[in-house]
């Protein structure tokens, strides 16, 4: 996977490089690979970047028809657990007639700060539904209860992953070449950068012509419009949705990162070699600045590229720059 | 810094590398370089590593004569903020009448899992003493007391950080080409990962010969007897310095980290270039063991390097390597 990567971001520190992040990036638009730094041929694990593509099945089918954009939105999410989100979680699968019980995700501590709180001074215990990975597991569940699959729907070949192997494989335009177990247990397809950027070209462009158009188009929008949904306060995917217009973006584990720009056409998938969000965070800022979309000097971009680094007293210690050559 | 550094450490997943983190290694005896992985001469800022060398002039001034082997831990500590370390500095301020306030490191709030609770709960806020220079700024105030500096011992034309920056030199065997501001506001002076691991074999190599020998053991033994003093527990260097005899390792932001091994009259010094921990823990992990004052079998050892990393339901998922050629 590293080879062929090249600087993309640097830390500075007292007006020298104290750290180095290297990746591969690449835009596409519908008819392929517009740009890119680093190796598009790169394999990488999309991990959470692709829920989108895994959330396809779910209204594909017809599943999860009539589902409310926030929902579609939570299918998509890497939520951190706050009230908010394990509230629309709790009230969906109820309504299916399902609990937290029947999730398969495991227990995940929420980084929702306000929730975290709540935990530690009442003592009770974080469950299922805080995983940042419930809703996605909600969207597989409601999927599960129209495929008629048995409860372990993580399972590699279980309708339900069948269904998105099947998704992911169509949309990233490659056979995947293997896959790995995620965090939230689900299997995880690894694909190439370029193909994660072909797949959010696919998405950008697509048109409600089709039962994978509007799936699609149903995904990318509900993405955009609930921002709070798919992270959370404080959160790079829901701060800097919210100053963009109809650009949906979402991060991976291990430095992954991607865009769906409906207004140029074209789609966007990076990965940082050593797996460093606030790289993975910078390089996108990045890019959407370069492609006009984003304002570099939103205080939500310079929190993430640009603006100055503080320490515990205030005072600036460096910042992060784009490597020579990157964008 | 990045040029000339070679892959250390890999993380796989589902039998596919996931992620990698590059860097430099060197390993010195009192003569110089006897092994290295990339570039002994690529600069670095040591950060946190490099607490010992700050504590040298407290010691070779006679500043601190007679004091407490804990306190010289608490000197060379990153610690997070649990009871023992702030109660143990807020004592030691105390007998020199002073008090939190005249530290100037900052306040952060503690990592130390008990009174970060403690704090939230109570609604107590976090003060300058649950920093984890605390007890190296406490340090820097006793030999400030001693010199008759002013107030703002930070600054890098302050006699307290003069003192540091000759000592730094002299250690390191090199001119410090610059300095960055450390998050607890002191200057952090640069030098080549070798001038480092030149350093640490002269700790490791020390005899009670003159005032800088024996300042240097009872550094290094200090910190070996008190490994809960230096770090925390569940933290790399406390972890590793109790299943080791006599070896003091220090980590360092940004991924640097430091052994001293007066056994094999060695020392080590090693950079990760992306500044990712997991990386730098589980390289120190892999040189230690490799020279034989580990047991790369230990528990606390695989945590660190080649134990199964797992997810929220305890699935396996992968593992961290070293890359090929290293140790």
């Amino acid at each position: 996977m590293a080879f062929g990567d090249v600087p993309l971001v640097e830390v500075w520190r007292g007006g020298r490089l104290e750290s180095l992040h290297r990746g591969h990036a690449v835009i596409c638009d519908s008819r392929g690979v517009v740009e890119s730094w680093g190796d598009p041929a790169a394999v990488i694990y999309p991990r959470s970047s692709c829920k989108m593509l895994q959330a396809l099945p779910l209204l594909e089918t017809g599943a999860g028809a009539g589902l409310w954009q926030k929902r579609l939105a939570l299918s998509c999410a890497s939520h951190q657990g706050a009230a908010i989100h394990t509230g629309a979680v709790s009230e969906w699968l109820a309504e299916m007639g399902l609990s937290e019980g029947d999730l398969r995700c495991g227990v995940q501590d929420p980084s929702d700060v306000a929730e975290r709180n709540r935990l530690i001074c009442t003592g009770d215990s974080a469950c299922q539904l805080h995983n940042n990975c419930s809703g996605k597991h909600t969207g597989f569940l409601m999927l599960n209860k129209h495929l008629g699959g048995g409860s372990e729907y993580v399972e590699l070949d279980h309708p339900v992953q069948k269904a998105v192997k099947a998704a992911f494989e169509e949309v990233t335009g490659e056979d995947s070449p293997g896959y790995g177990i995620d965090g939230c247990s689900a299997p995880n397809f690894a694909t190439s950068v370029g193909g994660l950027a072909r797949a959010m070209a696919r998405f950008a462009t697509a048109t409600e012509t089709d039962a994978r158009g509007r799936a699609m188009v149903s995904l990318r929008e509900a993405m955009a419009a609930h921002p709070e949904m798919v992270a959370g306060e404080g959160r790079a995917c829901t701060e800097l949705m919210r100053v963009m217009d109809g650009v949906a973006i979402k991060t991976g584990a291990e430095a992954v990162f991607v865009a769906m720009i409906p207004s140029k056409g074209l789609g966007v998938a990076l990965k940082i070699t050593d797996g460093a969000t606030r790289a993975s965070e910078a390089a996108i800022v990045a890019i959407l600045s370069w492609l006009g979309v984003l304002d570099g000097q939103h205080p939500m971009a310079l929190k993430r590229l640009g603006g100055p680094l503080t320490n515990w007293r205030g005072k600036a210690w460096g910042e992060l720059r784009l490597a020579e050559g990157f964008c």
